[in-house]
């Protein structure tokens, strides 16, 4: 008979601790999680970035990943957008009663391996469980710390007039893949979701540049929103164009079948980055050179023109304002 | 016309910004938290905790509190019971469809309250919509952190035979409130929660001693649990007396007429601390000077026989083993 999570696993009594014990920490297993108190004591040196996310994708397994490879790259992902080493993650399990424990193990088991490729260890976590029909399955929330090394310092609103904006890849993988693998669609694709850790390719991108003045991951929202933010927190403008703008084939395709924006569906393996004009050509050179940014482009630039506008000149040469996305286009894409 | 939460609002659009820009983030408001860039950065000194805990609590006003003031109150304390100075909090939350924006707005408010008396900061957060029917109207993740002072050293497997045991005041408090306000219960009572947070009473007892080995507060599994834990990780025996733990008139009878053992029942605004003896007495004076602490008891003692039991001189004058709660008393009570 397969195994299931009952109330009991989240009672804080003998039965947590088994769960706990055996599925969790074993398997993530590093001096900081075994002490099993309700802290992990930490060194952290300098300034620290700190970050928090919850994971209610759905399906909870998709292709090219899961909700526990989600839930490492994004928190991964989002320190790396200060400009931070991530290290250490926090781990908390919203469980619906009668979740296959099968489950449970394959998705931290892929924790654990996202965890490693990224290079953070998972320090503290927490684990509930509530009633069948009062949660969809299982959340997660991954929290994360890093640090930021000295001389870094980077933010959505430092973007400045003149910057190139550059963009790690293909739009739209990561919501397109999701999509078909939901019930009722009738298409079927062998897209994958981008999902992946950038930690990697920001290392390289600072390394090879002082001048990075704005990262962040297009994920909710899609590049569009990721555009607005810049503007809106830097008050520039942002000229694109869409021609320079990589979207796979497929993705092409269901957005036309569809009816949807690529600029609006998310990503969770992208980055777009606003980098001074004379360091724009040797960082996307260095982005190339790592397997998550080998399709790299300059996709435009920061203007002083339009504050807070995003412009992008259309395939047909016309000129087309990008808002920020109204109403929601894919629900529970992470 | 009430307004609710929408699935736009979770999009990453111009709906989520408004939610997230108006609700939360202007009553939060810090210079961290302003930016609203995916990470926050912060100056740690030296040694930092870090913690997580998902708040599930149903229902989510309860007499004492709300799930906000849990949700503070519950990473709070987790801190506290590293011996850290708690500092920054994240704020997390999964949002059905349809909760109503000013029941939301309550908790916000209930959040900024307690944050503030704590005096901790939110300075990071993330929002998520599902669908109706697919999560129990909210859930909260907050994450924390704080620093460790130097010389601080403390944890649930440093108890040390000889230490006593003390505890900070009635048990059974939080569980038994929030089973007073569950539907179909026929018994009403004036009993509150006792969610509080505790940072100030720690600082206290640390600044009164420097031989404090282990603090927790006894939240699922009640006091039964963590004394079990504290017994398990320091592979110590630890006896306790019933008659000298504090237990509530009405608690004490909710808990005759439902069958309940009151060790077992979550506390929120409660420690245990394990002292070298010839610190507790005024570590005990101390903690009765704070009003989280005022009914504090020394309620037993650390020893060498029996390690990994903890034993219970009950009012009848015989012994008991006390284990950890076997199966679910409470469902979501934190």
């Amino acid at each position: 008979m397969e195994e299931k999570i009952l109330l009991a696993h989240g009672s804080g009594g003998k039965l947590s601790h088994e769960l706990l014990t055996k599925t969790v920490v074993n398997r993530l297993s590093n001096p900081f999680l075994d002490r099993m108190d309700d802290s992990a004591v930490l060194d952290i040196r300098g300034r620290m970035a700190f970050t928090t996310d919850s994971y209610v994708v759905s399906p909870i397994f998709f292709p090219g990943g899961d909700i526990g490879k989600l839930a490492v790259c994004g928190t991964v992902n989002d320190l790396s957008m200060a400009g931070a080493v991530p290290l250490y993650l926090s781990l908390s399990l919203i469980l619906e009663e009668g979740f296959p424990l099968s489950d449970l193990e394959k998705i931290v088991f892929s924790i654990r391996k996202t965890a490693d490729e990224a290079g953070v260890k998972i320090v503290t976590g927490d684990t509930k469980v509530v009633n069948r029909g009062m949660a969809d399955k299982i959340f997660i929330n991954t929290s994360g710390v890093g640090e930021v090394p000295e001389g870094v310092d980077i933010s959505g609103s430092y973007a400045r007039p003149g910057d190139a904006i550059i963009l790690s890849g293909t739009i739209g993988d990561h919501g397109i893949a999701l999509l078909g693998t939901r019930e009722g669609l009738e298409f079927r694709t062998s897209l994958q979701s981008d999902c992946a850790p950038l930690n990697v390719l920001v290392k390289e991108i600072l390394e090879t540049s002082k001048n990075v003045h704005a990262l962040r991951d297009p994920t909710r929202g899609g590049l569009a929103g990721t555009l607005c933010e810049f503007a809106r927190n830097s008050r520039v403008g942002i000229r694109i164009e869409e021609a320079k703008i990589p979207v796979g084939r497929e993705v092409q395709a269901v957005c036309e079948l569809m009816g949807f924006d690529p600029l609006y569906v998310a990503n969770e393996g992208k980055l777009v980055a606003a980098v001074a004009p004379k360091d724009a050509e040797k960082v996307l050179q260095k982005m190339r050179s790592n397997r998550y940014g080998a399709e790299a482009r300059i996709i435009g630039e920061v203007v002083g023109e339009h504050p807070l506008r995003v412009v992008m000149k259309t395939r047909l040469g016309t000129s087309r304002i990008v808002e920020m996305l109204m109403g929601e286009l894919l629900p529970r894409i992470c």
